[in-house]
């Protein structure tokens, strides 16, 4: 997602030590972060519960236990820069809920690829707005959101159940758009509702591409969104879904 | 639970290493001891789904979290002895998922008591029963059956509930006794099920009464049953509930 050393120069030119309204804005970032992570954990947890075999339950309680880590190294960032953890984890709650209702799964592939798709595009979002706050918040959400284990495991599994099947692949891949629809509404509404979310993600947009100091703010959350598409495309032609 | 000491100089007289035998109930004793690990995370994680409050949320995911890795050091040492994990891990799957269904709590408390009370009760026939294994074996069980944190802040949460409300505090004692039977029937199901895990049991409380060599197989599942339910009555009126 664009070039991480020429955005380093500028971010720190530009940002330099976090003030009051930077800290609050990390602390925005981070509560998402630290929900996206809870969610994780909980979606994880029931996936143990419905896993179809005795490895993949292992596998998904144990990537729920990661999850529970990674929330609480961001809680702790999140109370270094003066926010309440228990104040902030419950922000979110609502429209992350919303998304969970609207795509319930109705097998275990379909569950795997929501976990696929849906999160990654947040995490991508998050990932974006991390290139807006200082530079050890963002080193943590970049590292935090850098655990790939459960994407590898799920394309495996998704690739090979997908191998032998065209009904399936199109079924997924249907799927996978009305997942994808319901992530990036997800993040318009994010965007609507917290303005501190849509000033990061701008500001990370001009990072990582080198715009100059004060252009920030003409980046739409159009222009977000179509990044978020992209990254979604490149994601689904990794398992020769169509997006 | 009796005295440890003593016991510790004649178990070792008694077993020394482990040979074929001993390594096949050993097995068996620490693949339900990681199952019940196992269930403590998938209810730990259902309690932090339906946490009345936000700390209480928190608490419970990372509780969810240390059983993962608690579950997961027993299989380890399962894997030491020979017994494969993947195998091992579904074996007791029926007989707790029965205890689970027919303890379905209604409230917040009554899930609690459940924890509190259900889990000690499969948890001190695994202490008993380790006094029967080779000592490493045994010194991971006590210890992972040691992590006595879920245990006070149960036992806190629910004696601040039922302080000023004794209609709730008669209310749970009755809860308590449904789950307390249900979690006996499921030792006594363990029991006829598993020779291994009587053969455990009968020879722990024989290491920890000091009887002699031999003496171990008169020892009939009562007695084990009895010994329950003396630490039962005993975690019950730490919460001054009648049991």
């Amino acid at each position: 997602m664009g070039c991480g050393t020429c955005a380093t120069a500028y971010y720190q030119h530009v940002v330099g030590e976090p003030d009051v309204d930077q800290r609050a804005d990390a602390v925005e970032l981070l509560a998402l972060v630290a929900t996206l992570a809870d969610h994780a954990f909980v979606r994880f947890a029931a996936d143990a519960v419905n896993a179809p075999t005795a490895p993949e339950r292992l596998s998904r309680s144990r990537l729920a236990a990661c999850s529970v880590s990674r929330r609480d190294r961001v809680l702790d960032r999140l109370a270094d820069l003066g926010g309440d953890p228990v104040v902030q984890i419950v922000r979110f709650d609502r429209v992350l809920d919303d998304f969970d209702a609207r795509t319930e799964p109705a097998t275990w592939a379909e569950r795997l690829l929501r976990g696929y798709v849906g999160c990654a595009v947040s995490e991508d979002f998050c990932r974006l707005a991390a290139w807006g706050v200082d530079v050890d918040s963002r080193d943590l959400v970049l590292d935090v959101l850098d655990d790939a284990d459960h994407v590898e495991a799920s394309v495996m599994a998704l690739c090979e159940a997908c191998a032998d099947d065209p009904a399936l692949a199109s079924r997924l891949a249907l799927w996978g758009r009305r997942v994808v629809g319901e992530s990036l509404q997800t993040v318009s509404r994010l965007l609507a509702a917290y303005p501190a979310l849509g000033r990061l993600a701008a500001r990370g947009m001009s990072a990582l591409r080198e715009v100059p100091d004060g252009a920030e703010d003409v980046q739409p959350a159009s222009k977000v969104l179509n990044e978020l598409t992209a990254e979604h495309t490149r994601r689904m032609s990794k398992l020769s879904l169509t997006a």
